[in-house]
């Protein structure tokens, strides 16, 4: 027996293939996927970057939704049919940040999807202390933004958010375009930085405000909506050093800063402003286990989101999905569609 | 009626001369001026770097003790021969920050010493609200420390530091060794990281464990002492690219780390290593009323900062004072004597 797979190979390349069948081995269960996201860490591998890391036949996505097909020895008790989510994170247990409590991110972490094979086939075995359960109503394809929801989640709870205070988010991708919404939903008046018109348009339609920083004087616009205070939370999620700048300008005294961006490079970074004014600001990564609950939840109490999928291929496609999704402004998510669910 | 005042005339140059006498007004009290500390910030202002906010007629100073002279009215109940300290915050109580409880880091304060006269004179007229009473047993000589000691308490607060954790302080000058001592009092394992020998000797007399970067990988040294980990906390008192690269490769995943070095310029900060381990960075400026009163708990219970005090000086040789300590390797707190008290 075999299944699908699509394995990235290098070079802006992935191969369509087969994989061979196996049992679920103890704790572990066989998931029958059904949807999986492209995350812009995906991208980042098909760009070459990240080879050092997962080699050049790896099968990568962690973004992704599917129903139990089998379960292995002392496994817990998920039962075959089960519609479920993976939190893809498999801690060691036993460095200082694991025993610190902060397993989520253990310094020998394994990422699903990119130290180990991913969810981009049609059964994928993961450890069972990786599955949330999905609630009934919540549909495979809209439960394929569990996961960088639940980013979105874990951010906002790190900044403390309260319902009444002012956000800015800086940058408005698909993880920026999900704070706004968690923060909107938690009570806040958010304000979105983005220069591309296109997601503005998108935010607008989703009920967010955005402000083109090539056009305005965003870190103004705040302190006149403040009453010259500056926004209690700012995050950083658009890898810049220009979002870098206005973070620290845009920030009231004592606000929060929320650094979600991956800077591959240091950045420059208005230090004196942090002395001057207390400012705060906590660095943010994926999630913890409460922060994928409250996102299904969000999910199953409506939060609309599935107008961030705009795109949709099987899997046998999956080179013209990332081609097509590679520098494009339209495009907010792209699904691969595995399994026969919906 | 004169008294003698130290006037800043530019150009790292003081004239001596004398200040006209007036009554304490309404809400003000006049303080015999007994013992002033030079500040950084008052080596700034001798190198010319603040002459467009001092001025070239200003009496600066504002670490110091004294004794009450002459209450005015609706001043409190302070009496004449009361030994006081000088919170030399003014803030203006309706600016956004001031409304939302953070009046010390008032978006229009007014630090007494260099937005209007300080305590380089023998009478220093101050409103009521800014002074807090020394305790018997306290000499006026230790209690000149009040103020930076009160900077070293609130830095360690905003770290929220729990005994038992490791500490790493940046920069050894004299508020990186009055957080060294705060922290070690408050039960943490405190390393100071410092290039100069004569501080590190210092530090070492003082019961602080100092390491110099230039013959020590710092951060592998913490690393080691923790078990993998890290510093719980890391204190950036250098204001140098070498220390802001040293802060984030120190500190352990969600370690927190205490801004509170004055950097002039925008310095490159590893902003990934913050989004990487989850890390905090908490700005750091002045204190609050608490501040001072644990600073002046601490002195009474004999926190032995005195070893700090390695010049002093009357008021006549206040140029003398600031010419010796200008690039001195060796001084740490200079002190002006200004009144007969002791």
């Amino acid at each position: 027996m075999t299944h699908p797979a699509a394995f990235y190979r290098g070079d802006r390349h992935f191969a369509v293939g087969t994989m061979p069948a196996r049992q679920p081995g103890p704790g572990e269960v066989a998931i029958d996927v059904a949807y999986v996201g492209i995350c812009g860490t995906d991208l980042h591998v098909f760009h070459g970057n990240m080879d050092a890391r997962v080699g050049k036949n790896r099968v990568i996505g962690h973004e992704m939704s599917g129903t139990v097909a089998e379960v292995g020895p002392d496994a817990g008790d998920f039962v075959p049919g089960e519609r479920v989510v993976v939190r893809p994170l498999h801690p060691c247990g036993s460095c200082p940040t694991c025993k610190a409590g902060h397993a989520h991110i253990c310094q020998n972490l394994k990422f699903l999807g990119l130290d180990t094979d991913g969810a981009m086939q049609g059964r994928w075995i993961v450890p069972a202390f990786t599955l949330h359960r999905l609630p009934e109503g919540l549909s495979l394809e809209v439960a394929a933004l569990v996961e960088p929801l639940a980013v979105a989640v874990h951010d906002v709870r790190r900044a403390r958010l309260k319902a009444g205070e002012t956000v800015l988010v800086i940058g408005g991708g698909p993880i920026g375009m999900l704070i706004a919404m968690v923060a909107q939903a938690e009570g806040a008046n958010v304000i979105l930085s983005e220069i591309n018109q296109n997601r503005l348009d998108m935010a607008a339609a989703m009920g967010v405000e955005g402000l083109n920083p090539r056009e305005v004087n965003v870190a103004e616009a705040v302190h006149e909506r403040t009453g010259g205070a500056g926004a209690d939370v700012v995050f950083e999620v658009s890898g810049t050093q220009p979002g870098v700048d206005l973070m620290t300008d845009a920030v009231r005294a004592r606000g929060r800063i929320v650094m979600v961006a991956i800077h591959a490079k240091k950045a420059e970074v208005d230090l004196f402003r942090f002395f001057w004014r207390e400012v705060e600001m906590l660095g943010a990564r994926v999630y913890e286990p409460q922060d994928y609950d409250r996102a299904i939840a969000m999910l199953a109490e409506g939060l609309p989101v599935g107008r961030l999928i705009t795109d949709r291929y099987p899997l046998a496609e999956v080179q013209a999905a990332f081609e097509a999704l590679d520098g494009n402004p339209t495009a907010m998510k792209t699904l691969i569609q595995i399994g026969g669910a919906a």
